[in-house]
C-alpha cells in the first residue's frame, strides 16, 4: 500500500501541492486543482451509486471533453476501468464494444457522435449525472469509504484504463492499463520532452487513442493544465493556444499546415508552443524547443499495449535505427519465434517487458497467453537492432511465409522492394514450393520501368538470399485493407498458400 | 513479471542498447555496457557460489570504487542484498554493521579504512574474488540459472540495497531499497535534473550515502558514464572532469571553493560541468544550466528512506516552502499523531506514500510497524504546508512536549529563537507544569543582548501562543549530540519532565 500511485493519488496529492494552479480547461469550465478533485470525489460516489464497484467498466460515447479525465480519475478512486469509445466508429461498432465491455454505466454527451445509442436505457447522460452528483447529500459513511480521498483506495496495478485496438486478429479488443504503467509512461514522456511544472497541452487529438491520453496523463502528473477541445479545427486551435498559452498541442503534418494557414494573418500569439521544426511560417510563429523529444523529431516506437511510445529516437542522438532506443522504464528484445533472441542485425518480433507495459486485452485468455509467451509481451510488430544498438521498426508481421525453413517476413521484403526508384508499391507472398515448401512471390506496382530480375537482384544484395522473391508479378496497383496490403485478395489472385500454421 | 524491471535488467538491456557507450571509468578501469553485464554475470556466479542467494546480503568494505556498483548490481541478479559500509566509522561501529547484517559475504578492498577487518577469515578479497570469477569455467545449467541475464531473475519488488541511515533511535538502521523504488527515484532525478543520454558523473562523494548513490543509479538508467575517484580529493576531481568531460559531480559549497582554488591557474577545462550557479570564477569556470534542479539551488527536502529526494524545490517556481513541491512519483502527508491531516499553516509529521519509498528496515519489525502507522511512511521530520501548497521543512520531530492537550515541537520553537538576531543557540525542552501538564522552557545561548521577555515576545509573534516558552535559561552554550541538542543532558540539568509516552 505504501508503494502504491493511482492517477487518483496523483489528483489528490496536486489537490494540496497546487491549489492555484489550473488543472481543467474546457469552453466555460475551468478548475483548480482543488476543484476537480472535489468534482472527481462527487462523481465517483454517483458512480458508485450505480453499482460501479471495482473491476466494473464506464464506458464514454463522446468527443473530447473535461468529462473524460474526470469519468477517469473517478474510476482510479473506485477501482474500476474507463473506457472512451471511438466515437468515429460505426453504430455497429459501437455496439460491439458496448456488448464486449459490458459496462456496469454508459456516460453519453449530447453530440451527433453519440447520439445512435443514446436512445438506449442504458445510457446516462453526463450533465444529468453531474448535477446529481453535485446536488445529492451524500451520507457519511460508517465505514472508511473508498471512493473518499485520504483512505486506502485501490492498489495501483489494477487497470484503469481500457483503450480499444486495431482489430488485428479481427476484432477490436480492449488494452488494459494500470495506474503503474500509465504513471511510468507519464514519467518516461516528462524525461523525454523535458516538461516541466506550467507545462500546458491543448487535448486536440481524440482522447480515445493513446497518442493524445499519453500527453494529457503527463501534464496531470507534472501538475500542468490541460485544455480541452472536441476535435481538431484549426481556428480554434490557434484561439486556445493565444488565450491560453498552450504549450504543446496534438499537432503532426498536414495539422501543422492548417493552423499556419489559418494563422496567416498572425492574428493569433502562438509564441506559447515549445514546439519541434517544420516549416518556416510555422518556425517564426512558434517558439523552437531543444528537449530530446523535439530535437529528434519525435521519432519513436510505440502501440497501446506499452502504454504509449516503447522507444524514443531522443534518446539515440544519431541513432541507425529510426526507432532510436528503449524508454528509461523498458527492456525490448527482438525474439524469433522460438522465444530466442535473433542476433543483432538479424528481423524479429518486437518484444518488450517494463514498467508501461499494459495488463492484457479485457476478457481474452487466450490471446493474452499468446502476447506473453515466454514472459515477454509481443508487440506483433517487426524490428531490428542495428549495430549501435538502436531499434529499427520493419513493420507489422500480419504473416511469415516459410521458405527452407527459413523466416521471411512480408513487411521486410516489401520495404526494401519500396526502396528501389522504379517501385511505387509492393506486396509480398508465399506460394507452394515443391522443393523449398513456400517460394517468396513479389506483385510489384511500378512508377518507372524495371525488369523482374532488377527487382530480385536489388533485395539480394541487401537481404539474405533466401529472402530475395523467386516470382516477380507486375500489377496495376496493390489491393489494400486500410493501410496493409490485402493479402487474402493477393494470395487469390496470385496463387498464395501453404502458409506455416495454416 | 512482464512489469518488472531491475537493476539487473537495465544493465541488460544497455548491453544492446549502448554497446559502444563507456559505462564505468576507475583509474585503469574501463568498462563498455557490454563488458560491465559481463563481468556483473561472471561475479554473480562467484557470488552464488560463495552462498549468496535471494535475500542474502553482501557487505562491501572499501571506498568508493566501480566494484561498489558491479556488486549492486550482481546482487540484483541473484535477487541478493547489497550493502556499502561506511568506511568512515571506527571498527567497532563497523562490527555492529557486520553483526546486525549478517552477511554471507564481506568483500573487502586493500585501503587503510577496511584494514582493521580484513583479518577476520570470512572477508574476501575483491580483486580475488574477480580474479576467480574470470578464471573459472562455469558449467552450464542444466536448468534456467537466475543470475543468468535473459532468464527470468528476481522481482523488482524484493530489496537490492541497504545503507544504513542515522542513529535516531540509539543504533543505526539498514534501510533497504528495491530496484522498483531505486529506479523510481532515478527517474524522478532524469525528470527534475533534465539528465540526456551522455551525462557523465563523476562519483566524489561517498557511496554508502544515498546522496552520491542517487546520481549513480540516475546516471546508469540513463545510459550514461560514472567516473569513480575513492574519495573527495580537489586536484583529482579537476583532472577528471578535464579527462572524462564530466557532465556533474557531487558538489556542494566549500567542495565547489576547493576545486575552484585547485583550478586557480586554469590548468584544468571545467567546461563540460554544466552546473549551479556559485561564485563568478566557479561560473566561468563551468557551464551554467538551467534544468529545474539548477535553477533552483538544488533545494529540497528527503532522506534515505524515501529513496533520496522526496520534494524538489525545482517542481515549485517561486514556492513559499524551501522544500518545494513532491517528487511526481510520491505523495505526501503533513499529519497530526493520530493520523490525521493538519490543516494548510499548521505544523505536523512529514509523511509520504508512493513508488520512491524504501520496504522499511532490515530485522526491524517493531520499528517498520511504528514507521509505517496508518499506511504512510513517518519521516520523523516535521514539515508544514504554505499557502500556495508547498511545502517546508521545520526540522527534526526528536521528541514532543505536551502542554494544555497541545502537541509542541522543540525544532519549531528553536527554529524561531534562533532566527532572533541576538541568540547564539538554543534548545527547547519541556518541564513538568500543574496546570498544563508540561510548559515549554526555552534555554539560549546568546551572541549579544537581549531580554527573557524579549525572546518570548519575538516567539509570540510568530508562533501559536502556546508554543511560546513559559520559561527563558539563559546558558553558555547548548550541550550537543552530533548535530542536535543533547536533550537528555538538558532535561537533567533545567528540570525536563512529564513528556508524552513517557
Amino acid at each position: 500500500m505504501i508503494h502504491s500511485l493511482t492517477l487518483s493519488d496523483v489528483l489528490a496529492e496536486h489537490a494540496r501541492s497546487r491549489p492555484q494552479v489550473t488543472a481543467v480547461v474546457d469552453g466555460e469550465v475551468r478548475l483548480s486543482y482543488p476543484e476537480l478533485d472535489a468534482r472527481v470525489t462527487r462523481l465517483a460516489r454517483a458512480l458508485k451509486g450505480r453499482g460501479v464497484t471495482a473491476g466494473e467498466r464506464v464506458l464514454w460515447l463522446g468527443q473530447n471533453s473535461h468529462a473524460v479525465l474526470e469519468l477517469l480519475l473517478a474510476c482510479s478512486r473506485l477501482g474500476a476501468i474507463f473506457c472512451p469509445a471511438n466515437w468515429r466508429q460505426s453504430t455497429d461498432e459501437l455496439r460491439f464494444v458496448v456488448e464486449d465491455l459490458a459496462p456496469a454505466v454508459v456516460v453519453w454527451e449530447r453530440s451527433e457522435a453519440a447520439a445512435p445509442l443514446a436512445t438506449e436505457a442504458w445510457v446516462e447522460d453526463y450533465a444529468a449525472l453531474v448535477e446529481e452528483a453535485s446536488a445529492a447529500e451524500f451520507p457519511t459513511p460508517a465505514t472508511p469509504d473508498p471512493a473518499m480521498p485520504g483512505s486506502p483506495g485501490p492498489d495501483d496495478t489494477v487497470p484503469v484504463l481500457a483503450l480499444y485496438t486495431a482489430a488485428f486478429d479481427g476484432r477490436p479488443n480492449a488494452a488494459l492499463l494500470s495506474s503503474a504503467a500509465l504513471l511510468a509512461h507519464s514519467t518516461s514522456l516528462l524525461v523525454v520532452r523535458q516538461m516541466e511544472p506550467g507545462f500546458t497541452f491543448l487535448n486536440n487529438g481524440p482522447l480515445f487513442h493513446v497518442g493524445t491520453m499519453m500527453f494529457c496523463l503527463a501534464t496531470l502528473q507534472i501538475g500542468g493544465t490541460n485544455v480541452f477541445t472536441p476535435s481538431f479545427d484549426a481556428d480554434e486551435v490557434c484561439r486556445l493556444v493565444d488565450a491560453e498559452k498552450v504549450t504543446q498541442a496534438f499537432l503532426f503534418g498536414q495539422m501543422i499546415d492548417a493552423v499556419v494557414a489559418a494563422n496567416a494573418e498572425r492574428k493569433y500569439d502562438l509564441s506559447s508552443l515549445r514546439f519541434v521544426s517544420h516549416s518556416t511560417e510555422w518556425d517564426e510563429m512558434t517558439t523552437p524547443n531543444d528537449s530530446p523529444w523535439c530535437r529528434s523529431k519525435m521519432g519513436g516506437y510505440g502501440q497501446t499495449e506499452v502504454g504509449g511510445m516503447l522507444t524514443f529516437l531522443g534518446l539515440a542522438p544519431g541513432a541507425a535505427g529510426f526507432a532510436g532506443r528503449p524508454s528509461p522504464l523498458v527492456q525490448v528484445r527482438i525474439l524469433a519465434a522460438d522465444g530466442n533472441e535473433v542476433p543483432s542485425g538479424e528481423v524479429g518480433e518486437i518484444c518488450a517487458r517494463g514498467k508501461t507495459l499494459f495488463s492484457g486485452y479485457f476478457a481474452r485468455p487466450e490471446l493474452n497467453a499468446q502476447k506473453s509467451l515466454y514472459g515477454w509481451h509481443h508487440t506483433g510488430d517487426l524490428g531490428r537492432r542495428e549495430p549501435d544498438g538502436t531499434i529499427t521498426f520493419i513493420g507489422p508481421k500480419l504473416r511469415m511465409i516459410k521458405s527452407g525453413n527459413e523466416n521471411v517476413y512480408p513487411a521486410e521484403v516489401e520495404r526494401v522492394l519500396k526502396s528501389h526508384p522504379a517501385v511505387a508499391d509492393a506486396a509480398v507472398i508465399g506460394v507452394p514450393d515443391e522443393r523449398w515448401h513456400q517460394a517468396v512471390k513479389a506483385v510489384v506496382a511500378l512508377k518507372a520501368e524495371a525488369s523482374a530480375e532488377d527487382l530480385v537482384e536489388h533485395v539480394r544484395t541487401r537481404l539474405a538470399s533466401y529472402k530475395k522473391p523467386r516470382h516477380v508479378e507486375i500489377v496495376e496497383s496493390i489491393p489494400k485493407k486500410g493501410f496493409t496490403p490485402d493479402y487474402d485478395a493477393l494470395d487469390a489472385a496470385h496463387g498464395g498458400g501453404n502458409y506455416p500454421g495454416a
